[in-house]
């Protein structure tokens, strides 16, 4: 699960990039985009706006088939929807949609699932943390103060006790910006420390930080999201994420398996 | 209102400027702070964590005093909770709360409330447009085609016939970045274009653009945001948002006293 508090920090991309780096080492992955109210993931993988899933049945139960893009199985509340039309639902139909896209859909055998979550700690992260077994969050934010505050409550909700998931770290994301006219340069706009900070406090490791270009922008837009790993500097932070993702379903197992 | 589908596109800087341009110009301003999952106003007005709104009496019935900074009148649920805490709470108690935030604070007269909401399409903005008259809407975007899908949504459900609103026009922010060091570049880090084709998309007009500096963060983060206006591209930038706020009230008036 990738989740923010705040909104516009990048986490449509990372659970993007980390679902694609996932299937690039030869893992079976899933992508969900959980964010109702402004699904992003049929933008970043190029699937038109007319496309719907098909239906399929199995054992007399019909299922959804998700989309598969780059060897990744892709399934978003955007497929059913115009690409203009606001979903203006209250929040118990959401809860019941989201559940829906999670249950009805043919993933078959996963090794991952990525849930790319809608920001706040509204109703569809409290349905997925209470009606679903998640194994790990990774928490996105900026180096912005602003951006730390919301987070800072996300991440307090997903550490509680009662419905908490196990964290496994911070990805901090437009961290600089390094104009490609002077590649030695590097211009802190949101400020620096963010990630650091909210470590600091919730004694959390920051698993990779992500600096923010003009190609990321473009690529994200125009749906071509395997050319953000030619800069070399974003293609080893998504290794260091995919690394953490690795290493946790490890030591999950290692756990288990002394019980 | 201030609003966008997406979230962290600035908003509540947005609503801070505005108000803030606004009071300047003499007029009696409040500011609500309608975005219960991510209230950003508190640290944008540098109003500290333990600050509680004082209780008052009036006619018997008890009324919330806002907060006073820079000649604005400002409310906002933050005021109620702990930073670090998460507010977890389904659409049903959300509704609720707004409610109470704009009918039970001590506003006093108002020559404009300004409201900032929070991302996407849910219970609050429906909460607001079905229960309160608002008298326009003011749209942030960034240049990003993946911002610009889900402000489209937020705009579309504003212009719906049942539940609207007028909109006033569209803010683009983070249109371009120049850094201090090179005042003569501007790079466009989240593209280009994304006001402008929504502006086509909508026939709605384009208020302003609002560069990106290392100072207007700095400045939001640390509360000092009078000083965003130091920098004339900004100034200028909200001064405009704020005369097509002023004509506006103008164009309306003179509708009604025409019938």
């Amino acid at each position: 699960m990738v989740t923010s508090g705040k909104g516009g920090v990048g986490k449509s991309t990372v659970s993007s990039g980390l679902a694609l780096s996932l299937a690039r080492e030869g893992y079976s992955v899933g992508l969900l985009d959980a964010d109702i109210f402004g699904p992003s993931i049929p933008t970043l993988f190029k699937i038109e706006d007319e496309a719907r899933p098909a239906h399929i049945e199995k054992n007399g139960k019909q299922f959804m088939e998700p989309f598969s893009r780059l060897g990744i199985k892709i399934m978003s509340i955007g497929f059913f929807f115009d690409e203009k039309q606001a979903v203006i639902w209250r929040g118990p139909m959401v809860t019941n949609v989201i559940k829906q896209l999670l249950v009805e859909t043919e993933w078959g055998k996963l090794d991952y699932l990525i849930i790319d979550t809608p920001p706040g700690t509204g109703d569809i992260l409290i349905t997925l943390l209470q009606n679903f077994y998640i194994s790990g969050a990774v928490v996105v934010t900026t180096p912005q103060q602003m951006a730390l505050a919301d987070v800072q409550k996300a991440t307090s909700m997903l550490l509680d006790k009662h419905i908490g998931v196990p964290i496994l770290g911070i990805i901090e994301n437009m961290s600089w910006f390094t104009p490609a006219k002077h590649p030695d340069e590097k211009y802190f706009i949101f400020g620096q420390g963010g990630a650091q900070k909210l470590s600091g406090i919730f004694n959390l490791p920051v698993l990779a930080q992500i600096p923010i270009n003009e190609l990321i922008c473009r690529d994200c837009d125009t749906g071509n999201l395997a050319d953000i790993f030619d800069d070399p500097n974003i293609s080893s932070a998504f290794n260091q994420l995919a690394n953490a993702v690795l290493n946790q379903k490890k030591e999950y197992q290692y756990l288990h398996s002394g019980k």
